[in-house]
């Protein structure tokens, strides 16, 4: 964290090019409170996770990955619910950050979730398996509000800009939460 | 499931050669009762979801997979566990399994489910979230026993073989209760 602002890495836990999680993300570029900045990591390059290629080193995509999340402040997870959880796409990718154990890049880093779906309960069963994972790697998840976006298709436009108040107002939030988490835990 | 023995598709969900989840699979094959033949299923083909792509038509590996899945009267799915969870490749290759929802491959299917890992924990974290999946999709889950095979390191010889009695014990019985199981949910 240097003087001027909060570096956030976000990423969304679906490849697909109209996916309401990767709207919110967007959303959340636009509705960040001042001096913080969200940059955005793509999932798509990552491949699936090897320990034996692991051991040849990392693959290139997964590097670079590592170093967005060390480079950044705090990281902002969205996450779709793929069969009452989290999508295997969003878990591969973390199962590579989150190595090595105990030294991973991951480890002690403010982090705020959300999570869209078209249902009524907008990723409810999948926040939690989200909340496991971060707390073996030692982040501070921001425990409130929960965004929860459920009936997605009705929440954005056709430019997939997020038109719910309600919505914009948890994810506002959401990131004020984090904002503050995050100077709270840096250095004194 | 034909006259003559019961079919079961078996995957698991780390892709290394030496990984203990695979040794567990591979000593299933020889435990299984007497009529049930376990035939493997190889995930490291299966490409991470997109539903875009999906849109398109399943990918080859993919329409692999879920025709074993389809052709066998049950599974057996082995989970390691990373960051106190399912690993993304087996949640990955799931999420494809799952489509089209309420009428994939995977609806009702008996489920026997086991897992390894070095630590004391044995899976106990992962096995819940694949319990979670399995309900998405409406699956019979064996309730019982649990195959939790922990400290796995001192569990297998180094040609890869289950030497642990109690382990080899539990594999058998979980197989048993699966045969059971499948039997009993078979039109009368």
């Amino acid at each position: 964290m240097n003087g001027e602002g909060l570096r956030v890495l976000g990423f969304a836990g679906s490849l697909r090019a109209g996916s309401y999680n990767r709207m919110l993300l967007h959303a959340a570029q636009k509705l960040a409170p001042e001096g913080m900045t969200v940059e955005i990591a793509d999932l798509a390059p990552i491949p699936l996770f090897n320990q034996d290629v692991e051991q040849q080193g990392d693959p290139e995509p997964v590097t670079a990955f590592k170093q967005q999340i060390m480079a950044a402040d705090a990281l902002l997870i969205v996450t779709p619910e793929y069969q009452h959880g989290m999508p295997g796409v969003l878990k591969n990718a973390l199962d590579w950050a989150s190595r090595p154990s105990r030294q991973s890049p991951m480890q002690g880093k403010p982090v705020a979730i959300m999570g869209a779906s078209p249902g009524m309960t907008g990723t409810s069963r999948a926040q939690p398996q989200l909340r496991q994972t971060l707390t073996y790697n030692g982040c501070y998840a921001v425990p409130q509000p929960e965004v929860l976006v459920s009936r997605a298709h009705e929440r954005f436009d056709d430019g997939g800009r997020l038109t719910d108040r309600t919505a914009a107002g948890l994810v506002r939030q959401v990131l004020g939460n984090l904002s503050d988490l995050t100077r709270r835990l840096a250095p004194k």
